[in-house]
């Protein structure tokens, strides 16, 4: 611990010391070879944590200059501040500092088009700039996250064993891998994010259609997630869940899931997501449908103007409760199963766009631990992008076609329940409704061409033959070859 | 008709002269009072409109210094040409030759964020600069569209009369109103083409099913559209509906949706408006699922790769025809109701946030005539802001409430049925899920608030007391008052 330092000491320096940035720094400290410069604007945080925490051995800066000072050539600087105009200032006064060759890190959730922006200008200066995604919050921080880093080649040089050092392990494996080029870590952790909001609001719609249809108990639920976490669905989140479930609130007695006020919050990047995959022409609709069902949760006034409206006049009952629960079960698995390949599909259109090398398998491997959506299940997506790098449909890999296969009559009758029983299911229904949609031999989509080549002459092309044609709607209605496109 | 104009004898101009150009000059050209200058690029096209339309008395300029000088002031010039550069590039033009107060509009489909960029530039420089939706197509161009308008009171006051000559006439009055401010216009205008894509491809799911439950022949099928379009489905989408699905290939024999391909193109406006109602926080499913449909169909190389995914074991029958078709129209007027709730939803979001006073009845009232969603169902929609301004969802209304009220039972039916059949439903299915999830007492999100304080601490609210409260998880599991925001 030493505040004034006047050589360089340290291989990393971390700026930004709330808990995510302090979790880090202290992870990278306790790791062999690592000696980690701190920096805060205001000395008060800094003074903190190298007080709790003498055994970091921390390099601690009043000043930016001292801060820069305090790092070894090439100098490496991982950003934990605010998202947006915070970084870009603390960017700004590392820039002018920092000298050929050193290496800028934001470790933030940037929107992957600022990462680009960022990583452009400090290229056109010499500096290197690595956006990385890092998930598994302060917990992961602490002690261990899954890291996606994107910038260049050079720079992973460098960082690439100081990532692997901290990240987490799984199955003998450090969760970190240099994701692309420019932003392709933050892309890719905007769709682990993403992802993460379709796998929740799954998880959600199947307790609340356990417990409205079995009448059991919160933690009897928990009791089922469980259960479940020892099969194919095992992940942190499934965990979680019953953890959750099984939380009595100490105050009232009752279960805390019953108390706490059910309007979801975000963050954003759900919304990036879909805004994103959007542009790239990619259907993430299990991911949409989180997103929006949190966005409906959140509006008081319409949910109380809308109470009142009507339910099913009949009252539900389930059968048999057992056979419910496997069924919701089997559901649910396969539309997580959409709802990665969604994800996957969206990640490939981005590599495409924007011209990153991303191996599929490496990224559904450093998601394995460390991170929010950690599950034993992304081996197998790994191991389908292994069997068929070129897989066009994560859902068609045979491992996948055969759990859906062997789910598919539960998930029909878990949706054909919700719908009946009046069990708001947006995620589950979609994800079976691309499914269907995806697996049609015929879509109507037929009859929407039809219906933009009648009211706007957009065209349309035909089943037996090459070209573009037109129906003469207004006119005799004979059909004419087009020169235009019918997109 | 006159090519090289010396006097500003012009109250309104059209710059750019493709097809939508050319039939609005047209239209305007046919109404008393109006003489039209009219300019494009390349002299080519001038020449073609004003040799076929003598009739229409144009003043046609080879420049855009005479066109310019053939208006009469305050000058009017309505710029018809591609959206993006080939706009800027034509207000630059006109900025630099228009004086005070003269008014350039662009009728072009203009993402209204741009709109509000282009008007405040404009106004800078003393002009005035109004974005216009203008929906109807080339049909709807030439003999009356429903015009959108944007941009101040004092351009609306000399464009109002002008607009209200050649807009579609529904019930006795023009359908055009004064939006709003800057890019009211084009953010109403892309809310109508969201509210398109759903409205159609709701309409594609009932055709799909009717035929796949019933067997029922695209003519057949057809009937029963022109039947419905006699009730409270009445609309031009319904009308044409039947009208596509009663056209015969010439070529095949066959009925043309059948050799129509069925992957459905789009020109953008769907996925700008999803992309904005996730800014405003607006849950849009059910525009959300019809972008997504067109996405899907138009990925072949993944349905081919998916086309031997397994469908429902059983083949599906339905029992009594007839009723199924009636459920099926209920089920699409419901689910109709949804995506007009959502997407004004998205309007009085966007006046919030922009700060336009958009009054919703007169909205609904102009989309009576000209566009492609006109219809009857309109006219309720106005009774319900005009009985309450302040209605909090559109769904609440009485006249709604009622309609859901009696459709709903037959909705649960259908989408059940869907789920187990194997059909794709994915519009249908979300707004049913989207139905129940507003009014749901109880939602899951409680749920999702817990894992979330549990893997990154970002607290939740309780029913019971105000205050935002965080759970030791990693602790005793004890609760404390937190700081923070739930958000």
């Amino acid at each position: 611990m030493n505040a004034t330092p006047t050589a360089a000491t340290a291989n990393i320096g971390v700026v930004g010391l709330a808990v995510m940035g302090s979790n880090l720094a202290r992870n990278l400290a306790s790791r062999e070879g690592n000696t980690v410069a701190v920096y805060n604007r205001t000395w008060a945080k800094t003074e903190t944590l190298i007080t709790e925490h003498p055994e970091a051995g921390f390099v601690a800066s009043k000043t930016i200059e001292e801060f820069v000072a305090s790092l070894e050539k090439p100098r490496a600087a991982l950003i934990m501040v605010q998202a947006g105009a915070g970084t870009d200032a603390v960017i700004d006064e590392l820039s002018a500092l920092f000298e050929e060759g050193d290496i800028i890190i934001d470790g933030g959730n940037a929107l992957f088009t600022d990462t680009i922006r960022r990583e452009k200008a400090a290229r056109e200066k010499g500096l290197n700039f690595v956006g990385t995604g890092i998930s598994g919050g302060e917990e992961g921080a602490l002690n261990g996250p899954s890291i996606m880093p994107g910038g260049s080649a050079e720079a992973y040089e460098k960082l690439g064993p100081i990532f692997a050092s901290i990240a987490a392990v799984a199955e003998g494996e450090p969760c970190v891998t240099h994701v692309g080029t420019d932003g392709a870590g933050h892309f890719v952790k905007m769709i682990h994010n993403g992802i993460e909001y379709a796998d929740m609001q799954l998880i959600a719609e199947a307790y609340d259609l356990i417990r409205q249809g079995t009448g059991a108990a919160p933690a009897e639920i928990a009791d089922i997630f469980a259960e479940w976490n020892k099969g194919e669905l095992e992940s942190y989140l499934i965990e979680i869940t019953a953890e959750v479930l099984r939380q009595t609130d100490a105050e009232t007695g009752k279960p805390l899931v019953d108390v706490i006020l059910d309007q979801a919050g975000s963050k954003g990047t759900g919304v990036w997501t879909v805004q994103n995959a959007l542009d790239l022409g990619i259907p993430v609709s299990g991911i949409a449908e989180a997103v929006f069902a949190r966005a409906l949760s959140s509006k008081p006034a319409q949910r109380a103007a809308a109470s009142s409206l009507p339910g099913p006049a009949e009252p539900w009952t389930v059968d048999d409760k057992a056979t419910f629960v496997e069924d919701v079960r089997r559901a649910l698995y396969a539309s997580k199963i959409v709802a990665y390949s969604q994800g996957f599909d969206a990640i490939i259109a981005g590599a495409e766009k924007y011209g990153w090398d991303i191996k599929k398998g490496e990224i559904a491997k450093i998601w394995r631990g460390g991170c929010i959506i950690r599950a034993q299940f992304l081996n197998r997506i790994t191991d389908a992008y292994n069997d068929d790098p070129e897989l066009v449909a994560l859902l068609t890999a045979p491992y996948f076609r055969a759990a859906i296969e062997g789910a598919q009559e539960s998930w029909r009758q878990v949706v054909a329940h919700a719908a009946k029983a009046g069990i708001p299911s947006p995620a589950f229904s979609s994800s079976l409704a691309y499914y269907d949609g995806i697996r049609a031999p015929r879509l109507p989509a037929a009859l929407v061409q039809g219906q933009r080549d009648f009211f706007g002459a957009h065209t349309y092309q035909r089943v037996d033959k090459e070209g573009t044609f037109h129906t003469l709607w207004s006119g005799d209605r004979t059909e004419i070859e087009s020169a235009g496109s019918s997109h």
